[in-house]
């Protein structure tokens, strides 16, 4: 929120844009943020975009001109309330993961999202970026002079470190090694270079708060399941969760989050004493 | 190789289907392939679905009925030949990964499959299963009596195990842990549910030389990045493909695969005397 805030403030970001959208092709809608928060004008275009799945089967939203994703699992969230499958892809403001073989930061955390609506209650929402931790997990540990555990970074030499600092200006390791390095890839291509948008490593840096709008991008997909040959599809979806949540230990991804919401409605959000000093400071 | 010729005389895959194909919606082609190898349909069914992507942005097939997709970067691989970007998705014919914090296989090895284009030569294809390295790996290491590398695969209790006996009796490790047994749930809902097709743990276990047909699925996507903003992707994508390989020891992904085909259409592919055997024996 800070950063959000300070961004805003530097203009960075543009709190007051006037984002557009465009259906570009039969199943494709082009949004276009104009370097504001893409939030907005999603809350407006998500609905054309579950109809024209309707009679498409499958559709796709592209963002560009785009601002950090903040939660990519709100879009994909938001699309299967309207009960459809949803897929979300965002790259992000600043390098923090190496090409598989390299040592210098190019993708970003890059999340991914997926989400489907679930006959009663909440839909499950997975939303995972491709890095073992959040790079803020590790500047935690740095300005508290915790070690890391050995798999969350490397260092500048590329090698595994507990050294949150040495971390920090090295590299986040992805997760599943190379596997996770070429998923951050993937999501770079498809939110990034599907939509028109600058690559992590050509964002601007946000710890430049006088730098240009990182001019980033999302894509989101969205699919129809009985199009597909999936009619039955939220029964079959059920009897999947049935037969996981059938072993002792086993959630649904998502789950937490879910449940952390629901408390924080009603007892709200403990944050430290500087957190909040922060956001007097910047929002 | 054996494993599809015992296969296909068993009938659990039909050599003989006629398999079908119809356009189900404006963005969407639903093949089914009657329990025969997907590979036969797809070369027929492959076309409409590029032509289809150019009016509509973004276009999916669900292939139902379906067995094994064998290397299922050759379907992505082949949309991106027609310059498209295409993602693709298959579930397994037996289980292999517990969801995370089980100890029973649910899911399989349930790859997932990235292609694009590329202005010259061959196709960038990301191919990669769910789990840190492929059942078959295992096994071979049983066979021989060799110890596995820790994070491989679970005994049948969940722990982590060196032994391939015990991780073949358990499961396989999903990369990335919790993240990866999450792609895995999310592979069996999109090529599964999606297409009406039986999960990988209720499809017939291919150990089972006399059971029904695994009744499987697959699910393939592919985008034209023009509709979404991204008029100019193939000369972007070679600005970041340079961005990766100017660090040292950086490869893309695919490319031992692109090098080892090249490399055996002159050399052809050695095989041990106990394969040469099974061979002439299943096929």
């Amino acid at each position: 929120m800070p950063q959000y805030c300070e961004d805003a403030r530097s203009g960075r970001v543009d709190g007051h844009a006037s984002p557009t959208w465009e259906k570009t092709a039969d199943a494709a809608i082009l949004v276009d943020t104009h370097h504001g928060f893409s939030h907005a004008v999603f809350a407006v275009a998500h609905q054309p975009l579950v109809e024209l799945t309707r009679h498409t089967g499958i559709a796709g939203m592209g963002i560009c001109h785009s601002y950090d994703a903040a939660i990519l699992g709100y879009f994909a969230e938001t699309l299967a309330r309207d009960g459809l499958v949803a897929l979300g892809f965002s790259n992000s403001l600043s390098p923090s993961i190496a090409p598989w073989g390299g040592k210098a930061p190019l993708f970003g955390t890059n999340p991914m999202a997926f989400a489907v609506a679930r006959d009663h209650g909440d839909p499950m929402v997975m939303d995972q970026s491709s890095s073992v931790v959040a790079r803020m997990t590790v500047r935690q540990h740095a300005e508290t002079n915790t070690p890391i555990p050995a798999g969350w970074a490397f260092d500048k030499d590329g090698q595994t470190t507990t050294d949150a600092r040495a971390g920090l200006a090295g590299s986040m390791a992805p997760f599943g090694d190379y596997k996770g390095a070429a998923l951050a890839l993937m999501v770079d291509i498809l939110s990034a270079g599907v939509t028109g948008s600058s690559f992590t490593f050509e964002a601007s840096n946000s710890a430049n708060k006088f730098g240009d709008p990182p001019n980033v991008g999302q894509f989101l997909m969205t699919i129809e399941p009985s199009a597909f040959g999936g009619t039955d599809f939220p029964a079959r979806l059920e009897t999947l969760f049935s037969a996981m949540l059938s072993q002792e230990g086993v959630r649904l991804p998502g789950d937490r989050r879910i449940a952390n919401r629901v408390q924080t409605q009603h007892a709200g959000v403990s944050i430290s004493d500087d957190l909040h000093k922060r956001l007097l400071d910047h929002c």
